[in-house]
């Protein structure tokens, strides 16, 4: 066992600390989930579910982790051959067209420095190219969790609609929702994609797709095998409050709480409070004098900060200094930024006060591993919490 | 909420009651997956688990329910048009069936009443009969929770064996696992499927597949699309104590203890525990004059009993009776007997005295809801769990 | 550790099983005990356990067990050379008692068989013969744990009223307060002394004493030392919602989630379920042949039965042939009735399968134990539960 | 219910945060506290709570608060009359010697600034002066919690061994058990009084009482009424592992774990810890431009830090800056510095970023509450913590 005198700081851009009240939720007796009382356990979190993801549409939870919802949202909608559309803006996506292609689509990549978001006009020029709408759905990742860079879905609707191309919108919230703006009707999202371990502050165990009526018609017409991942189902058993096979029942317990958490916060003060910590963030590591590693301030992320340490320096050195003197875990970089760079994850469970722990715990040990740098990222970003704005908004009380 | 006034009596046959040292594992914080930590973690329980199956194979553990798990067993080992050969011994295996229709397979079903194990003539006569060898799996469901009748999977095995027929065995122990005897490596198992909300006594949300040589290789030959399911990856993570996506980690802790917790007791008084369990259960049934859903001896369950009601009483409104005045979950007749069966189950972190309650709470809800019976079946069930033996198993205690 | 297969069988008159929402509610982080959110709290459980002892008075809440609440009741309103009145029914009385000669009380003590309540006209006799009022207290135990026993407080009250005599009622409910009916005010009872881990259904660790203003008034011209027990430190600092020295926080938690699991089953209700679950007990008793060691049915216990077992037979022989075949927990025989009795709690939070669970453990026992005895006491016990009131009782369903 | 994003930092001098596992134990069921899985445990904390007093004599237990344990130690070795001498050196130097005058105790107090520790050679006069042995006792606060001076007990020992005066040392060492070094036997302490809540890192609930066999002689000499508190009931008890009222069984379980944790670190890691900690912190306060509320550095306290705040600032008006922008929990001022100082605890389950957590919120509090001070204090206290010995000793790895 690992010694830890106080709480170890976790501070990866997910698994993320999970609520005391959503662990002592998750900590109670099982119950029969062909019963009555689990079936108003079931109501309400496919109910409030579709809260969080700004949808009247089904939200079909599944007991599995982030990448079982890509699977579904695939074999859902798309059958072999079909072309879709992606960009490779970092390891995620990588791994989802990975996917995409072991099920034999035909995906065509947009290539990117894992530096920003999609290349939206290069979407652009595609889809509008595609006279015959060969192309079946765009595949977008939100938060890019490698990269801390943002595509913001929205623009990629806007493009699909200025181009009145039917594909569908595919999107990976996974490590986006609970942490930033996220409208899945608003916005247009055919299958929204999405897992518990990030922003909705669970353990890993639950994957989710939101899914539009033109995504659930296109799934009707779909042929491609599956079984596990059928979305109807389970909508079919859902409107009794029940799963078709043995559901995650104490992580549906905890997921009832989180919820209810973030809407005693209010959805909204729990996106500004991500941004506002992602601002925090960036200042310390500006003042630092390291470089993000989103270069597009579009596209700079609430969730999490990936950071570039200076050449010849290297990031998993780094994070073992960090875990070894401070107990404290950070991202690694991961792919073509292993080594490069580590991330900060400010998403979830969060406050000011557990940041700044953070932060302290990083400038200490840059100083510690000796990696050039300038104090003061630790003075830069309290700075930044310390605006007004922080008063009134945590000074929100429910009843 | 619904009232309870003292614990709510689960005696379905899975998900079963998770012991409370198991509930406080999983109730513990979330820890980086990719840290030394969760290296540790992830190595000891992918050891213990293979001591559950009785293997040196590797056993691979899914984000899944135990659906998933026979899904990954279908998806690395058969391709769309293989033949296999499964026996309909139930609503489980029904379901299999079905999923393997779903993914292609060309499936020889051999039917049964519901009320006894695979009709082991059948296999053995269509093995012999299959001189080319066409036939790629036998699926066989060792524990029908449906039914509570067994199929021995070493019975299956010599049938191959006799017959040098190189079909796959692939045995669904979903409900048989940690609640009666299985050898996955002595009994040449090739794919063991499980899950953990059974025998295990966790949650729902871990799936396990214990995989032979043979059909890792035949995996490896396999070229149906998979990619979640996929055993290699898995198998290539595991080697570093990691996952090749995020972990159901909560779950992970509670596997460890209650595997720490099946080892103390001995795994060999596990499955005389149940033994008896099932034996003190049938002694009540037959005095109360009602009549097994299993017709034959040699298949009784030790993990649950299914009994059925005289013509004319519906099992769903005498399960009401046993909830209302009871506070007691027993599992429903499903399909083919519904509304004719109910069923009890004894498996996982049960004693005698938890078997007695609910005896007793069915023996007098027999008599609140008007069923012809006789009284006794509590007393009858005494004299079998009073037996010498009983002294004996409860004294040992553990360091 | 000692093996449990199953959960343990705790059958002792307290400490009582605590339920899995209290637990957890105890499991929660501490807070600031001097910051407005423990504020909250403080009012709340003052105020909630108010409406346990039926009274508008204070009740005072002590990091302590029930003897400590035993010497607060005694210290606060009693003086050395006071006079006081009691009846030895049994070990609690007892113990209550040389307390009182610790405190150089001069004590009179109505001696009794351990059988029965406390002698009424012999009570009533000394009060009517007290022309001077030197009798300053009337100690009496409500429910006395270790004979299953009850005095009625309402009718010392009634004598001490008919003789218009002046003494202070002092009542020890500790294991009758949320197992049988009681009215602090409408009894007028002058203190009021329990603790938090039998009818409350928490762990050990909070003592209480409701007092009446007669008895404010006397503790105010009392002169005895006491700082820890004295009331109005205590009253004084409960009027901010906080405590003169550290609560014991996390029990506070599980008060307020006890109080509110008792007002959602409703405190009558709470009161009949423990009376029909010692209707059923003793009525598995006299099927057994065996004696209760209460004589007088107009003082059944509604919280637990102690149960004398015939001569030659040793009680904690038998307890421990329960707790080595069944994992059962009895209580002991104490004192006078050591080796000669065993004790049956079935107080908190209990339901009719876990007393069946019992009884069938210990029928069973008698016979291990080879025990002179008749079959049929848990059949006797199942047709007191199947009556018509237990199913319009456990029906009750709350929002 | 207060709105907590992430969570509360509890900064406070006691009750400390609880480390995970010590709740998670606390969770666990109730068991009989007369049966022998009981007394395994009994025997356990027994013998761990020696350890850390760094004795082979008897502790006491108690289910009590702190104060209980004050009153524990007056009452089993003070007789109304008896002289005692002790230093007021802060508020909870105060409340003891109140108690010990309500106690009729004649109380000898020699005076303080609250701004040091007790002054020894005023000590030594009072000692020397006493020819006669009437000062029978000598009480001592080891740390003070109301202002962070610690009075060093090996002091007053040896004063008391040169002046050969046979008078008992009695050492409130509530927040100093756990905190800071403490030897019983080696200092030659005769009574000493702690509690479960600050070091020991428990929830409040249990009090300690530590006795040389000078004190048990003393106690058995003692004439003092007293029942609950008598320390030789509770001694015989504890042979067999038992006690002779009803434990706090919840809180042993706890007690167990947390001892459990201290040696996992090792007892002097411990200490050096939070000497680490004092240092930080009161480096981050000196840069501030405040004022430590201990004027003496051999008097610094390793627990928590007690700071002035300027002239005309008032402290409690601070603490609620802290509380409503950074959800934040700090020790008010008491008595004769309410609103003047506020204090801030670094004791029990703590570490190096959850203190920079802490001091970041106070230096951002102290410019959104306009105080006039130095920005840097976060900066200086990096400065103490990454030396070189932080990498060492967070290193430490257990089995």
């Amino acid at each position: 066992m690992t010694l830890h005198t106080g709480r170890h700081t976790l501070q990866i851009p997910g698994p993320t600390n999970v609520p005391d009240r959503v662990l002592r939720a998750i900590d109670m007796p099982v119950l029969d989930h062909r019963g009555p009382e689990f079936a108003v356990l079931g109501h309400e979190v496919l109910a409030d579910i579709k809260r969080i993801f700004r949808t009247k549409q089904p939200v079909i939870i599944y007991p599995s982790s982030g990448t079982g919802a890509w699977e579904a949202a695939i074999v859902n909608t798309l059958s072999p051959g079909d072309k879709v559309l992606t960009a490779e803006t970092g390891q995620f996506a990588t791994l989802w067209l990975a996917m995409a292609k072991k099920f034999n689509l035909d995906v065509d990549v947009l290539p990117t420095d894992w530096r920003r978001g999609a290349p939206l006009d290069l979407i652009e020029e595609r889809l509008k190219a595609d006279r015959e709408h060969k192309i079946k759905a765009v595949m977008i990742v939100h938060n890019e969790t490698s990269t801390s860079c943002v595509t913001h879905p929205l623009e990629v609707r806007k493009i699909l609609d200025r181009n009145k191309h039917p594909a569908l919108l595919l999107v990976d919230t996974i490590s986006g929702l609970g942490a930033m703006e996220y409208e899945h009707d608003a916005w247009g999202i055919d299958v929204s994609i999405s897992g518990s371990q990030k922003g909705m502050m669970l353990p890993a165990g639950l994957g989710f797709n939101a899914v539009s009526e033109k995504a659930l018609a296109a799934s009707k017409a779909n042929t491609s095998t599956r079984y596990y991942w059928d979305w109807h189902q389970v909508i079919a058993n859902n409107a009794q409050g029940s799963f078709p096979y043995t559901p995650a029942t104490n992580l549906l317990y905890g997921l009832k709480v989180a919820i209810a958490m973030m809407e005693e916060e209010g959805l909204e003060n729990v996106w500004a409070r991500h941004k506002r910590h992602g601002a925090a963030t960036r200042a310390a590591v500006k003042e630092w004098g390291l470089e993000l590693v989103c270069q597009d301030p579009h596209a700079y992320s609430p969730a999490l900060t990936a950071v570039m340490l200076p050449d010849g320096y290297d990031s998993d050195a780094f994070r073992k200094v960090v875990l070894d003197n401070f107990d404290m875990s950070l991202g690694a970089g991961l792919n073509k930024i292993k080594g490069k760079a580590f991330r900060i994850g400010h998403l979830g469970h969060q406050n000011d006060l557990m940041l700044m722990g953070a932060l302290a715990g990083i400038e200490m040990s840059l100083d510690l591993a000796e990696v050039p740098h300038r104090a003061g990222g630790v003075a830069a970003a309290m700075e930044v919490l310390k605006g007004r704005e922080t008063a009134s908004m945590l000074k929100a009380v429910v009843a």
